[in-house]
This record gives structure tokens, sequence and C-alpha cells, in this order.
């Protein structure tokens, strides 16, 4: 029988045990595996994190080229899939593209149905690798433009850009990159990881838990936020008022804004913090400082109006922006980075599995309604 | 701050209100929208009794001629999604072409994105229009047979078995086929339908909902069970064995018995009394009534060693392989039928969203541990 009390949204409910994500949301802290998110943004790199989300912790410099390597050998993706993206209709959205051959990836899998530890990782390997090459040869099919094959020589983050935009990116943009890869690669229970968990608890295979992660990632009040924040940037630049007065009329309608508060931080989100440099960085060596100022002055206006805190979507969409990434890719950008949690989670999940399956409190029609014959209703 | 009593796949956990389900584990009822499932089974039609989950109430007469017609007129499936089949390699589950073909059908909806109630509704009848015939039509790409186009004067149930077998179903099979779905329309928050309300909760759309649902309900623990079921009586027959010495050996090693037992259920699940009897039925109209038997003595020898009662997913499989139905054909018809459920249910959430968004108790290593440059590791 279902306990009285109902937690919408399971807000504060604990589900599981996790060792992955240490959040506390009162003292603003994110740490992955124990270690602090603002030491990993400064010191670490997307691949030596997802080392640390995938085994608990920090690797050897031996242990750190071999993952590495075994990185770089997994970038690749039948053929058949890049035939199922061209095949697709034009105005499908990246995410729909990405979800879509996420779940045909498995058809081309050695061992599909299976679930065990070894399996598991080497799946996360293979998917972690192929996710920048199917937003990237999505976005430059879309565009009419020819792939461009994964560089061996470049770096998770790097390799990312140069097969989107075909040239060598700057040192800058790959760092800055590599960070916003580092920062968004684990978040706790957040629901698309929670999703995932949920698939993964049937003893379903990593590529349905990856495909429902990506299906929960997709919406507007998770991934979907940092592409709203751009789109209010852009309709403020179009508008040609002023940043304040726009924001202040949302407020007014009772619109919300986003990129502002969230269901787990009570003070700033510590990703913010860097997000906010970055853009700022970025924005000053590109010369191009209208998005970050922008930016800046609704986060102070927010906060002053609303005691909102500026999140991890507020200051990544200005900077996904002045790395040239087109707005529909900041999602599918999302999921590059948080593939590196999901499968850790899966793992996790599976490692000690129980299936996740809550109970409703039943507010229908009171048991029983008789059932009237249709001649009689 | 997560609170610290931790809920392991969240059993008895209310996660959300649903007036959709109500089920009494202890008592053995199941209702929908307030009706007994046992009346339903005797009474209702698949179409009827998806009328009565979106709608909350059964339909006059006219209401459920105006539905059913609806629901004919949306079977269709665009040609790309047929190709897309065609193109899936040889060895590809029914699941995982069920699934993607779902994921892809977001790229020919008019309005992906819209999550109002009439837009979702919609989407809902073309769903369920659409998942008889992707399964019906992928089992006979793969068996290299010609599709059959639907037939807009059979009845959902039996127009299913029509797509499938190319042949007109008998009444028998046709009711027998219609209660199944009846029986497996919804139940209230099971894995795959709570995997469709977290991805709903993100504000994404109904066909990422429903992949995850499909991702979810591929696990053995869930619509996988009555397959690992026959496959037990498969082999078992194979064996030549003793039925009974099998499962007491199964037992011996601490194997699982697939199709007893249940999260929710104290008592004999409802919907076995009904799949018990219309098992029963069709091995004697059939004159096969191996699979039955065999069943039959199973399940009194697990009842009285185990205390384990038989659950929907136990005489299902004795079901469905006397209606000449493969094997990895139950999950997906599963699915034909609980695409009743997931999209009421994804309707009820998107018609009062909040975000389902749990906490993880922490396990991990004790923050803050330090990050320890690599040359010194």
């Amino acid at each position: 029988m279902a306990t009285a009390t109902v937690t919408k949204g399971l807000e504060g409910v604990v589900a599981a045990n996790s060792g992955i994500c240490w959040i506390d949301g009162y003292a603003g802290v994110l740490a992955y595996r124990g270690i602090d998110i603002h030491e990993l943004a400064q010191q670490s790199t997307f691949e030596e994190t997802t080392y640390l989300l995938w085994n608990g912790r920090l690797p050897s410099r031996e242990e750190l080229a071999q993952f590495s390597d075994k990185l770089v050998d997994a970038r690749r993706v039948p053929s058949h899939i890049f035939d199922l993206l061209r095949a697709f209709p034009k105005n499908a959205t990246p995410m729909e593209a990405l979800r879509t051959a996420v779940s045909a990836l498995s058809m081309y899998d050695p061992a599909e149905n299976a679930v065990d530890h070894d399996s598991n990782l080497r799946k996360s390997f293979a998917l972690t690798a192929q996710f920048p090459i199917l937003v990237a040869a999505y976005d430059r099919i879309r565009k009419g433009q020819k792939l461009v094959d994964p560089d061996p020589s470049l770096s998770h983050a790097a390799n990312f850009l140069w097969m989107l935009h075909g040239e060598k990116p700057i040192d800058a943009a790959s760092r800055t990159f590599d960070i916003a890869l580092i920062l968004h690669a684990d978040h706790e229970f957040n629901a698309s990881t929670f999703a995932a968990r949920v698939i993964a608890g049937t003893m379903s295979d990593m590529h349905s838990a990856i495909t429902g992660a990506i299906a929960a990632l997709k919406g507007p009040l998770h991934g979907g936020a940092n592409e709203a924040v751009m789109k209010m940037l852009f309709a403020i630049a179009k508008d040609g008022g002023d940043p304040v007065d726009y924001v202040r009329s949302l407020l007014a309608q009772k619109q919300k804004v986003f990129g502002f508060g969230h269901r787990v931080y009570r003070t700033e989100d510590p990703r913010a913090t860097h997000l906010r440099r970055m853009s700022e960085q970025l924005s000053r060596e590109s010369g191009n400082t209208k998005w970050y100022e922008m930016s800046r002055r609704i986060e102070e206006f927010v906060k002053n109006e609303k005691k909102l805190n500026a999140n991890v979507d507020f200051y990544s969409a200005s900077t996904y922006t002045t790395l040239g990434i087109d707005l529909d890719l900041f999602t599918p950008i999302f999921a590059v980075s948080r593939i590196a949690g999901w499968t850790a989670h899966v793992m996790e999940q599976l490692d000690d599995n129980r299936l996740i399956r809550p109970r409703a409190e039943y507010t229908g029609p009171e048991y029983p309604v008789r059932y009237v014959p249709i001649a009689q209703r």
C-alpha cells in the first residue's frame, strides 16, 4: 500500500545510494567522487574526469594514457548509422537525431543484452566516443557539408570542435569546451540520469537507458534551458531595447526566465561561477562582449529582484554562442558531456540492481465504480 | 539536503498523485478509473478501455464509435519508417526496432515539441494506432514476408493478428487477444510508465517519453518476464523431464523462476486469473494443452514451495504461444497494449507538471577529496 504523504516530483526524496556525485545545495558544493568541481574545472580534463566518474578515483599517468587511447580507439560509428542520419527528414532536430541514432546503435553492439560490468564499461567507452561524432555528423549532414573524420591526435574536446567546424580549434576554444564538458559531466539524480537508472533498473540494456536519458534531457525544463536562455538573448538583441526592461516585462507577465534557480541549489550553482568566467574571458578574446554583458546585467537584475541565482544554463548559453555553436546544438552538447555521468550511473545501478517502482497516491473515482453495459449508458 | 532514509527502488514511496489506476496489493484489486479489471476483462474492449484510461469514464455508444473511427484513421505510418525498418540489421530484436522507429516517428509529427493536452491526445491516437503496425511490419520484414495493410473493418485486436499473420483470425483468437490487451493496458507507476513520466516531467515530448517507456519495458525484470517464462517452458519440453523437477532444481540453484511474485501484489495478481482461464480455454480449443498443463503444474508447485503467486506474465506466455505469436514478440505486444496507459500517464503528468528529480544518499569518498596533480600521483 502507498503511504499517505505525496512528495510531488520526489523533491528531497532519496531514491537510492550513490557514490558518484556529492551535492550540498545549501553550501553550493558539487563534487565528483569527493573532488570539488572547482578543482576539476581548473586542473582536470574531460578524459580524466570521465575516468574518475567511472572508476571512483583519479588515474595514474599511465592509466590516463591507456584510458585516453581506448576512448580514441572507440571513435567509430557503423556506416549504416550515417546512412540513417542522412535519411532523416531535414527538419529533424539534432536531439531527435541523436536519440534515434543511439537507439539504433544497439543493433550493432556485439552483446546488446549483456548488463555485466565489463560489457557496460565497453559500451560506455563506445557511447562516450560516439556521441560527439553523431552530433557533429548530423549537423554537417543537415547543412550539406562533408563529414570530418575524427583526429586521433586531438583531445575529446578539441576533436569535437574539429569534427563540427572542420577547422582546428584555437587552444582557448578547446580548453573552454573541455571545461564545459567537465562541468556538465554529472549531477547526481537529475531527471535524465534518473530516467536512465529507472530504465536500467529493469535490467534493460545500456543503449536503452541512454536513449531514455537523451529523451529526458530534451525537455525545456532540463537540457533545453540554455537554449531558452540564448533565445531570450537573441530576442533582446533583435528587439534592440534594454535587457533589464525585457526581463522585467517577462516577470510582470509571470513568464519563466530560464537560467535561474535550481531544484537543489539554495546558493549559487558552483558551475555557474566557471561558466561566467569563461564567458567573460572568451568574449574579451573574441572581441564580442555583447552576449556576456547582456547576461551580466540580467543576472544582477534577477538576483536583486527575485533573489534567484544564475544556474549552469545561464552562462553556458553565451559561452557556446561565442564558440560558434548553433542554438539547437546546446542540448546535444550537454549530452556529449553528460554521457560520462549517465554511463557511470547505469553501471552503478546494474552493479547492485533493484527495480525502481514507486507508487501513486490514487486520486481518481472511488473503487468500485460499476461497469455499466453500453446499452444502459 | 537529502533525508536520511533510503528506500531502495522507491518501494512503497509515493511519487505523485494519479487518477488513472487503483491497485490494492493486499486485496488483489486492479481497477482502471475505479472500474474493476475483472469487469473490464469480461465486458469491455481495448478501444473502450483506452477511452476510459484517457478520459476517465466510459464512453456513450456514439462516443465509442467516434473514438474507434479515429483510432482506425490513425493507422498510418510514414513510408520512410518502413524503409527504416527494412534497413535495420536482420538480427535486430523487435524491441530495438520498435524503440528506434518510435523515436524516429517524432520527426514526422506536425508539432513534435507541443505538450498541450490536445497535441498529446492527437499523438496518443497516432502512437496507439501505429504500435501494432510497427510490430507486425518488422516481424514480416525480418521473415522476408510482404507487409499486410491494416483492415479498417477489423477491431484493434483482430487487425493486429491480421497484419501479423496475413490471415483473418478466428473470433476466439481475436477476443483472447483483446482481453490480453485490456489486462496489460495500465498498471499505475510500473517502471516503464514511471520512466515515461520522468521524461515527460522535463516537458519533453510524447515521443521521447514513449521511447523511454519502451526502453524500460525491454528489461527482463519488466516486459521481458513472459518471454523468460516461455523460454523455461520450451527448455522443459526440450529436456523432456518433469516440469516440477526442473523448477525444483532451478530453485535449488537459487535461480529466479520468472512469472511469480510481484512488487505490489501480496495475493494473486488479478490479471493472472483471466490469463489462466484464457490459456486453458485456448489450449482446449486448439487441442494443444501441453503448455497450459505444464504451466498449471509449475504454478501449483511454486505456490506450495515458495508461497509465491503467478503474476500477469506467467499465463500470458502460454496464451501467446497458443495464439501463434513468436517468443520475441511477447514484449512488443505488451507495448502494443501498454501504450494506452503510457499515453494516459504522460497526458496526466503534463496536465499538471512537476519535474521529477529525487536525491541520492551519497556513499562515495568523503568530501573534500583533494585533487592531486598527476605528477604527484
